[in-house]
């Protein structure tokens, strides 16, 4: 069983009130299979430049991510982002933008790929996460991620793709722009109706909330706090770990019930407080499975009363 | 073993996006006193004027709460607040204050009040607060809550009382404001640096954090998410109910153990996610201790994984 993930890689600088850091690896699709690399093979379809380093495609294949996606684009340059995180850590701004290949990104999902029923659309263009879903025949479960610009700008394509995935991601203020509602549990309740069988609404610093439906088809919400960190040294890329955390456990496990679902959104919430403690993926790299089940059993802890 | 609290007790107008309600019970004390009366027996001391309606005193009484020192001053009139929520339901802004007789409420606690072991001091200035402590002789456990007003304007008064009490319960704003820390859990423990042995910062829709030592004198966090509701009907006094759970909890246990802290969080966050489904106290008066018990049941199951 493998985790098929489609979505951006890219190089990012990244500047906090007390520290920049220049060329690290970053993009959703990064982050996501690095998080995920812990608990099941990942299969990687993106774009990268000539100019892509080959020292992160050898990290990617040190955790079992399969490349044989990850399309290296002749004259091309690498997705490039740079921002700054505001003295609260959570706010950030951007400061440039070079889409270069990925502003034409064209997903190819290889044959041996296809046969992945575990799907991540990380955030992007809807008509192109949507293009994955034909070349994705054995898909069971579609998860996808997508943010405020496709909500205000490719609102069709978005809502036709609502239609043809099982879960989606978002954070808070998207939530409420998605559907006009204020009460953010309103506003999961309100996602559902757009189509998707659940909704994880990321709240950053303040954890997730999951809006589902259980096994007698009752509506089911938990909502998580996230793991309390003093280290917050680059949060760029946390939601992406916790998709990856989640999808991951989800693969891992083959499984939908609640128990599976809520231990998955624990282990996301866990693998993104990892992720935050380091620029790009610096303290991913120093980690392995067993130092995030302890984490989880810390976690556990806290929320048992 | 009983719980005195001294505070306000005021008369609000609330108004929302779709209703405004007029001549309310409210008052930091009075959703306190009525949230921990489920657990325990509670002494209010508090002061309102001529005006003072019998029946939310007849109120009090029916809940097992004590008014012998709830002082009705003659020619006086209550304490009156006025405010509209915005459409996120998590922000307002103060349309009217009239302090009246509390602006000069200077707290008496009467002889039979006094050896109340647990003693909750709800917001107010510092130095009124500070007088209840010389007469409370049998404190055990004394909380105070405080605001950005007196962060701001008496900062001495509350560095004083800071370092003669054991609990202090802030919100994120109020805790970011007090230590200058922009990370929520890295003021929580900047807080505790300035004397309280625990701090518990109230984030409203998004839970509470709480910031103690356990029985080896170690650190420790407990973050707790808000319970998912979707009736946010009048949010006022959602602080002061969850301070009235958590303490009338640990009234009715004598004890302060890290689980007994952590069921007494969890109680605190159910009673707060009551108390906001109503207008005042309108939700209040419809539960019971067993409606509170199926609510915790349930939060409880919804963090277990």
């Amino acid at each position: 069983m493998s985790l098929l993930v489609v979505g951006s890689v890219a190089i990012d600088n990244v500047e906090t009130p007390t520290e920049r850091r220049d060329d690290l690896l970053g993009g959703s699709a990064s982050h996501f299979s690095y998080a995920a690399s812990f608990f099941t093979p990942v299969n990687l379809v993106g774009v990268v430049g000539e100019d892509w380093p080959q020292e992160h495609t050898d990290l990617f294949h040190s955790r079992g991510i399969d490349t044989t996606g990850l399309v290296k684009q002749e004259g091309g340059k690498t997705f490039t982002w740079t921002g700054r995180y505001l003295p609260n850590m959570n706010d950030r701004e951007t400061l440039d933008v070079q889409l270069n290949v990925f502003g034409e990104f064209d997903p190819v999902v290889p044959d041996q790929h296809r046969e992945s029923e575990f799907v991540f659309l990380a955030n992007g263009v809807p008509v192109v996460q949507e293009k994955v879903l034909s070349q994705a025949n054995s898909r069971k479960l579609v998860v996808a991620d997508t943010m405020d610009l496709w909500i205000n700008e490719h609102r069709e394509d978005l809502d036709r793709l609502l239609g043809q995935i099982d879960g989606l991601l978002l954070n808070d203020s998207e939530a409420k722009l998605l559907t006009g509602e204020e009460n953010l549990v309103a506003a999961g309740h309100a996602v559902q109706q757009l189509g998707p069988k659940f909704v994880i609404v990321k709240k950053g610093e303040h954890g997730a909330m999951y809006f589902g439906v259980d096994a007698d088809g009752n509506p089911e919400t938990t909502i998580l706090p996230a793991f309390p960190t003093r280290e917050v040294i680059d949060p760029t890329g946390a939601g992406d770990s916790f998709a990856g955390g989640l999808m991951g456990y989800l693969t891992e496990k083959k499984s939908l019930d609640s128990k599976t679902v809520k231990t998955a959104l624990a282990y996301g919430t866990v693998v993104a407080s990892f992720n935050v403690e380091g620029f790009g993926l610096d303290r991913m790299k120093e980690i392995d499975r067993a130092v995030i089940d302890a984490r989880l059993d810390e976690y556990r802890a806290m929320l048992d009363f």
